[in-house]
């Protein structure tokens, strides 16, 4: 970390800086430039707090950090990416994964027609809420244990995995007993008492990035559960709240190549939350699956019209299977030089144009 | 609620919407213009998230909410301002209350100075972490029930009310023993099922304003409160992320003056979260009372820059009373006409400048 | 447009806004509910400011337009897709086009290796800066016309067509004489006495979002151009202002296949901007193309680090070789269900998975 | 300047860097940490951009900037305040200045009967648009030279002075001619080609916040203005664009706060675009000027609900008077500790409350 001094710095407030940089257990090395001298704080095992504090100390203009501040998530840790396993479903693996199914559970019948549905189409993991946050206490909060019954039959009828939402420790036990994936919610991201209660669970996670966290922070969030012994988590970027509106949420694609870039953790994209329109969800899919996403999970209700919550960003069936066909699409060509150019001028196999001459 | 039909809608479309509007329990009025159809839901007792399900619908374009979905905080339900009683210091009324304190119960010496230091200067509540919620795991997390014991005590000893946060339903029993008010941080603003368990207890409640949260999510934060039975409830805006990055989070002064325009909830200001940085606490607090705050809650620690968490933007006790003292300086005062031109162009009281002759 | 009235209004307040409305030169249609009453303001020949400004009226609550306010950019006018031809570079047909080159014009030799190292990699136009939009007064403010002068010898060497900015109306004719296709830079996309210049020429235009533009802004600024005579426009997506830091811009992948879905003009995404970052470049271009972009442009330098501007976000030549290879890989398979259970389960060809047995 | 090495640079890498901050006309002092290496470029001589392109060269993590990179507009280089005296309306001394006036100049009789209903309110200087900039070419473009007429007349009629928006260089001359102050819109903020031509006239400019613009690149807009010669700047926020609806923009009233202490250019706040609400007009003009404001910008029509534009925004006279009025009120009294709790237990005088016994 670095403590910027500010122009007019006296003698005595530096040496007070290089005094607190000793107690927080690191070394202090100073650099004294024509206008501004800096301490850098150097060493590992200091507390950087302390020195994150020492911005309102006199005489300082700023802090900087510049080491990452996550660890057991980075690239650095484990360069080679994590794979997240959920009852055979390898998430991080060589082929892309589809998670799909309705935002709540409303039936036995709602859920299995669209577990058969969304299977048929080429889905390999449901989807399906339980306990629901909502944003009005008026809305429908999810049919809780009857819900999580429900799931955990349609999973043994059709085979595919379940991951549900988890939205307090009191309810983790009996979640444990009927999902195979426990999803924390974008609302949820920091709720830091969640977390470590999932820290200490056999199951894998779904992590959702908050609509206002920063990919650094959805990192952190994501150490809170490794550093707690959990290290099955896979991170999901549905979107982030921009002054945009004409899309629910901004889509931020680029922060799915970061986040792979910086951690070997697979990464999940949600097209329905990210974009809430279902026209968007095809392409936006084949464009996460392009940044290097792992895999996908795509709200899909046998008719959106009808659903208790979500019914206007949800796929129907034949919606998804359109979508599906979407991801076996190539990438358009490239526009090769003679294609744009007449031919003929092109013979002598010359980079430099006939216009040269 | 209204649904906006697109331009080519067939008629049998329409008539499919007008049955759905009458199935979702409101009466269908149908507007058909020259370009295209409107179809308004009208009534008060139907559901909907059915009407909001249609955007989906063939031949729909969207659709558009009108009213409020918040009840029991609207001014519209209750149009006298509340007041929220802290054991004897009331939020809400003629004077604004200065709540202050360090952002982490560190020892019982800190939290008594720190209690003697911000009463002396005119503080009237005391706040104190002793769970906190912080971005990475290898932070200090806070002292828990021991700092619990110490806010009990250092309350005993200067008669200042306490406010602290709570994490977890699981905490709450506990905090309520040792806390006048308990707050629900801006990362739980969502946390559904501690509103609801919060909604249950006997004390107040102070509710800050989520990172991304626009006004209405908030106010429906708080109506899960109130709907749930507890009405003693604060809202507190503590800057919402944008863009810049100057100052830790944008203080949204305007959204107070809004939340009071739209809810009798009072307002509590936090300067020191909005602006992250000591020297601009004095002037946004100011800004605050003037746009309509009831209360102001600022981090002063007795010595920040050893503060375990959040030194960087506390104030020491000297700059905390002087912020006391700015909150007595009045408004500048507006330039009149004659201090701008000179005065005698303006003696024959016209309104129209001598220029004219 | 609607005008939605408040639930007290009275009658008076009422047959004020529907004579309001026909005076504005629509009709008006009235549905009374039973706690509010709306006025629909019906036909398409009426002056729409004046029902905007309703919302200040006695009685109003709030007013909502329906109908998107661009018409010429619109799908609605022109289903097909636009193709602009730039010099016999067609941006918008079967093919993806790639633009690169150098943020600003430094030298002829710079200009012409960099030219003709993009085009051996695959690009079929360029990219340059004359006149650069520049932060600080104290940064390079491009060659101005010895640049223009250096990009139009570099485009007769190479045959690849040359893009370049404008940044004034005072320009517009000298950089019309050596450049191919102009651009408006993203803080120029509401310059509207620029836009209403360009639309007068006989060049295609190049038009950046702006970084707080909505795509409703975007889709008219580029209505100015349109409705002024100028049918050759490419719009360009470069990355919006966020909250997130760790990105140089965020980009909006989703707003690409958005703007596809609502107006016939082809779309360029500029990923050197959106992220700011190389490392990222290759995995956010293919994203790019994904979503739907019709071409790309990406900024190339000999050496970034010796780059009179935007190094940091320069690709070198090599690394730009590697993007362009990586556009031609397809997208990653999707999981078969097979892959994820072992296969015996599913010899039947059922559905429904073995565990229901 | 400072380049941070990443963990596994080598020493050639770290050679390299140095070599480059050489080159630059920066002296390089290397710090050796136990796991990175970071080098400082320090010097005031060198060439930033060639530091900030080393973020690219092999083996560098980052490069992170100190200093700030604004000059005359700075606080550092003139610790008093500048006053923007626009033909004797001083902007920026001891009294808070109110401009008032329509969005747009519809009418002399309109302007004229404004005029003198803001200056019988207070207000001092008059302000109304010539020249609009409106998001869609549809929309009302403004009366241009006929309103600069109708200015200058009204202007010389009610003695107040006159500030209107200039769009393009080519429009600076006539606006000069008729106006005592030139406004730079927050779409034009960073068109520097206006920028530069405006920092050669001899009138005061008023130079509004770009609506993504930090303040960093607000600061750096004014310096445009000042290193070309023009020191007659006077900022205006008028609220960023953020994920909140509920109001037109968020006004950033902590950036007024912030701007001074950076700056020491006077601040113009405009609560009219920033809140683009009327009924939050007056508290956040209170606010403004409690956090410092020098001087407040209001949108004032004879009868808003006619507005050719903005209209949805403006007061009317009334109105206005009564916001006028509220600059007025002094700010909400402070809760003393006897307020709080029963007298009777505060007579010893003591900080220690009673509860202590």
């Amino acid at each position: 970390m670095i403590v910027n001094m500010s122009d007019n710095a006296t003698e005595q407030q530096i040496e007070h800086i290089i005094q607190r940089v000793l107690e927080a257990g690191f070394q202090p090395h100073v650099t004294r430039g024509t206008e501004r001298t800096i301490v850098a704080a150097v060493g590992s095992g200091g507390r950087r707090h302390e020195i994150e504090a020492l911005s309102v100390a006199p005489g300082v203009d700023n802090v900087v950090a510049i080491a990452q501040p996550f660890k057991l998530v980075s690239r650095q840790t484990r360069p080679e990416p994590s794979v997240v396993n959920v009852d055979g479903v390898k998430i991080g693996g060589p082929e892309v994964v589809v998670i799909a199914g309705p935002c709540s559970v409303e039936s036995r019948e709602q859920m299995l027609e669209t577990a058969l549905g969304v299977k048929r189409a080429g889905a390999t993991m449901l989807r399906g809420g339980a306990y629901k946050p909502r944003t009005s206490p008026y809305e429908f909060q999810g049919l809780g244990i009857e819900a999580l019954r429900i799931l955990g039959e349609v999973r043994d009828l059709t085979g595919l995995p379940v991951v549900t939402e988890v939205m307090s420790t009191e309810d983790v036990d009996l979640i444990c007993e009927y999902a195979d994936m426990l999803q924390v919610g974008a609302r949820n991201m920091q709720n830091f008492a969640l977390l470590r209660r999932l820290a200490t669970v056999n199951k894998p996670i779904l992590l959702k990035r908050g609509p206002s966290a920063t990919v650094k922070e959805w990192l952190l969030a994501a150490e809170y559960l490794l550093s707690g012994g959990n290290h099955q988590v896979a991170l999901c970027e549905r979107g982030i709240k921009t002054f945009e509106t004409a899309t629910r949420n901004t889509m931020d694609l680029a922060a799915i190549a970061l986040a792979k870039e910086l951690s070997h953790l697979p990464i999940v994209a949600d097209p329905s939350h990210g974009t809430g329109k279902p026209s968007l969800i095809g392409m936006v899919s084949r464009g996460a699956v392009a940044v290097g996403a792992d895999a996908l999970i795509i709200e899909v209700h046998r008719c959106p019209e009808r659903a208790l919550s979500d019914g206007a960003q949800s796929l129907d069936i034949p919606q998804f299977e359109r979508v599906m066909q979407g991801l076996h699409l190539p990438l358009r060509p490239v526009m090769s030089f003679a294609t744009g150019i007449a031919d003929d001028q092109h013979q002598g196999g010359s980079v430099l144009g006939d216009r040269s001459l």
